[in-house]
């Protein structure tokens, strides 16, 4: 298939809260790299904060050397290798991009086996290059994921980035086949999936979230129990009651001040509370009094995508059957109405856009 | 040896932050219960908070039912042993008083076999009951420690309490042989025994304290580095400059904001802080934003003293020559003036005093 | 309700494999116990080998103190409660009766909250002490296990040993959520409730027996494979083409020589081989060349019933409906035919006997 | 410095237990690999094995792509860098080569993180390609060492495979600090680093060897008990009277059916036996009965040399003074003397051999 020289982009506006779909070179082949026809990408809530500038304050922002192109859960088609890495890659294979896209291999992180993606040289789609919101995308092809049958590129998207992070705030607890797991937002694009893998762990899932679309799509995807906060006087007692003790686990996908304050009191003794939601305000904090931390024994962690052999793991969930994404459909075109609706709460699951027409 | 029906005891004044040394009535002895002849006691920050009424806003206070005894680092001799557990202990056995004097035993976190001390029935000396800062102590017999050869009563009163605790704080960090962990606090009564410890096991310290006097005894006790903390301008630039990435473990025995509020940027990704500080002003938070945690992977996790077991363990240690408590004696007369020091964070190392005269 | 003085019991044979049902005297209450009236007991593999003397050779047997009455798998009900244990259990209470009955609480290996069943002082129903193949049967008040809703009697039973040493042999193995986990003699007592275990904690499960029954059960059950091992000429082979470089953890709940030499075979590096069946041939070696073991990086553990707490979360997994032992129904008549059975290897699931009338 | 083209290399015999010193062509420079000069090799039992043909019988012999060419404790200098890895050494950097010398870097041992050294793809110095008894060799870029300040060539040489190997066998026995772990075959090459590496790791050491001589060296390097098998008529009688229960650990690094068998029963509940040590006696089993292995829930585990992480990790403990191999010195020329001394149990520690002249 003939690569063509130009294709569309949905590029961050300078100064607005918005992107604009334009024309622009398709980059050129490296070394050490593949060029990959993106067919579907997820929308991360990372992307938000970043076309929003919403991190602007604590100073990060997307880098230049992204050209305001974010995305980083996209799936798709290898349609060019470059010289050394044909041993890897050949044309058609099917490709998944995370966010992660680059690592040293030398640090201690890259060599010790668990903690690559903290890599200080580590290369980041949407972050610092340019990232999966077009139609081509220039990849490290010594780090890029293979897709497994069974997935589709639509589900695998959502997969690179969510799908992981869920997967592996499940690891993070340490919670146990039939001990007692709280995902507050559990209806939204991490915790819909959190509490598909936490259920595929064996866990129980007490699903917090607020209103009745809510309610029904937690219980259908595997939670024993849901809390709305919308209607709840005193969460904390009502998992109390559930749960004898506390939660062995809490996954705080709600990035909230309140959710961050309330999960530690959700706890049992000994229990994890995983920091997954990251909030736009940075005085919130993850974590809790040292006496409630210590009288209680708690644990307190934090998580952020996986590893290349944990993103495998993810999928391979998917390819089983046991995991997938409740999606929103739409193109580069419907970006910015997506990205509104994620401000405001109202997305139920995940967004993909159909990147290629 | 006869017991007296009388026995001297350090009494919390009702309102005042001291206690008072008055004649009382010695305990009678109770089924499954043995009768302690308490020769040395710690003294514990804790002590100082509940005579000082700090935790008062927090809705924490000594119970009555302490008779205003507090103490919790007891090291003795027993000196009746109730008929039922003539099988457990016999007169002239030596024994040690910790913080947790009794628990359940049905309870998950007393079958699990880690988390005893968190029992919901559990009874504490000091706390619920009648502490060490008396002549004859009544304690659980099925949860009273044995103390072992090679052990004195003034080192083994601290370990009952400090000492457990540094060691647990060690274990809890999960730092591995030849990593690096930092103790801010390093040169008080919980520091220098994690100093001791941590050299034990195998880590490399960077203790941060302040003044001369503290830096002696810091490295004298094993540490590798020390930070003057009234002289660094920047502490997590100094200790990555020692670490390159940062430390695995940082132990914060300083109860201070500032301490807590530094520790987690000296962490290198994946690594632990371990909350052992517990300070008297409730806004104080362990833990980070969750930005920070997530990218960096970090975990924050609370301890309070350790199992049965784990005493034992850290008892081990000082009968293998490995750990001493750097001790300043007293009285039960020179307690008040202790506490004052305490206050001020004037007093190096570990206060004991000698009970039975 | 009225205790009888006289009771039925199954009573071992001196010297011949067989047991014979004869009236006994009920065993009067004694301080620290309960007395239980025995309304089901499991027939474990343990006591077909004590009752046919097939460890004699090895030095082990039934003691004298047990009376000859095997058995250690009783559900019931309280019928007598000592005066000093009455804080503890009330008359009408069901109660589970398992292989360890007491333990010393003193020693390290109970106090360090994982091996309490390795207690050296520990006593063992049906082994050392008087078992559940009796109507009245006395035991330790505090090591005693509390029946939850939810779980009948005659499903308890076979948990008490059958269902927490397939639980804890799951756990042991290590084997995380997706992984695969092979079960030679997936079709018997422990391996059919292995498979139930293994599922619902999110294992994938290659059951291995022999016949169409069994690839019934074992299929229904769960397993996601199977192998006939009266077919297959090359069972490693066929577990490398499902799982490409092996399985991550191995069971192997037959107790042949076949089953431990081809068990090391059947793992990936970092594999973990749980030893679960015992043979009577002491010859037999669970383990592995030095070369193969050390290439492989392989893991052989052993495991052996569970604690009080593991013996209360396997019973969860029953009271939730996600495991329940298949069971062959008998009286205390019925035993010496079930023992045959067994011997025979023709025993499908678990036998369970009703004991009181 | 100018490369040669001719070299000198130590090649095995064809058909006698013996190898060569001749003259070899240098091997030429490939993409993604550096030649090094090796300046000091350490001699490990499997060199002398595979020279000896002794693992024959069990099909494993050095490849033909060997040239002949054994070793794998290699330290030098890099004297040519490919054009495509220029990023990653320069001529002159210090360089070790280990066992293991490449990987795949895809398959899931490589991306775990945990066992890239059992990826099937690896290639093995000495064993799939011409070893380090070579002036130059030729090494895969991205799996070579460097080499830290504060080691020696010549201790450098020994860590690379013996030193990581015992390091890691202390790693995979998981005995804490404080805890016993027993060595048989203290005194010799794998012995003498693991008693040190212990030691540095805080454990107490027991070790067993035979002889005087070896008696000194253990205690000098730090075990706290010496049991001497020539003189001992009951070792495990010896270990439960120093340990009580049992060591918590047992590294056999003697390579006899004595030492596997025994192992064992050195053990308490819970303990853990690493088998390092392989016999050239295929029939030898590391691992013990099903009943021993389930009554005392014990551990057997293999291990072999350690990840690129983990041989920085060995390193790390010699540039801080704590491990220190005891060399005996030769040349090429040496080499024949020193297998037969190897063979003849009579080398104690480990030898290494100036390379270059």
């Amino acid at each position: 298939m003939a690569i063509p020289t130009k294709q569309q982009a949905a590029v961050k506006h300078e100064s607005e809260p918005r992107c604009e779909v334009t024309a622009i070179d398709v980059p050129p082949l490296e070394p050490g790299h593949i060029l990959c026809r993106i067919n579907y990408s997820g929308v991360c809530g990372t992307d938000k904060t970043f076309i929003y500038d919403q991190w602007k304050p604590m100073g990060i922002t997307m880098k230049e050397t992204t050209k305001g192109i974010a995305g980083h859960e996209g799936a798709g088609t290898v349609v060019a290798v470059a010289e050394d890495v044909k041993d890897l890659w050949k044309e058609g294979d099917r490709v998944g991009i995370k966010w992660v896209t680059s690592i040293c291999r030398k640090c201690e992180f890259c060599t010790n086996g668990l903690d690559e993606v903290c890599c200080p040289h580590r290369k980041l789609s949407g972050t610092s290059e340019p990232g999966t919101f077009q139609e081509y995308c220039l990849t490290d092809a010594r780090y890029a994921t293979r897709l497994p049958e069974g997935v589709t590129d639509e589900e695998a998207g959502p997969i690179m980035c969510g799908g992981v992070t869920s997967y592996v705030a499940c690891k993070r607890s340490r919670v146990r086949p039939g001990q007692w797991i709280v995902i507050p937002g559990a209806g939204g694009g991490l915790g819909h999936l959190a509490i598909q893998y936490a259920k595929a762990m064996g866990m129980r899932v007490i699903a917090i979230d607020g209103g009745e679309e809510k309610r029904k799509l937690c219980l259908d995807l595997g939670a024993e129990h849901f809390i709305d906060y919308t209607k709840s006087t005193d969460i904390p007692a009502e998992v109390m009651k559930m749960t004898i003790y506390g939660a062995h686990g809490v996954i705080v996908t709600a990035a909230t001040r309140e959710g961050y304050a309330t999960a530690p009191r959700l706890l049992r003794p000994r229990g994890t509370l995983v920091a997954v939601g990251i909030p736009t305000d940075p005085t919130i904090v993850a974590g809790a009094s040292p006496i409630l931390l210590s009288m209680k024994a708690l644990n307190v962690v934090g998580t952020v995508t996986g590893t290349l052999k944990e993103v495998d793991e993810a999928l391979d969930f998917t390819a089983r059957g046991l995991v997938h994404p409740v999606l929103t459909h739409g193109t580069l075109h419907d970006l910015n109405d997506i990205l509104a609706k994620m401000a405001a709460g109202k997305l139920a699951g995940r967004a993909v856009l159909k990147i290629v027409p």
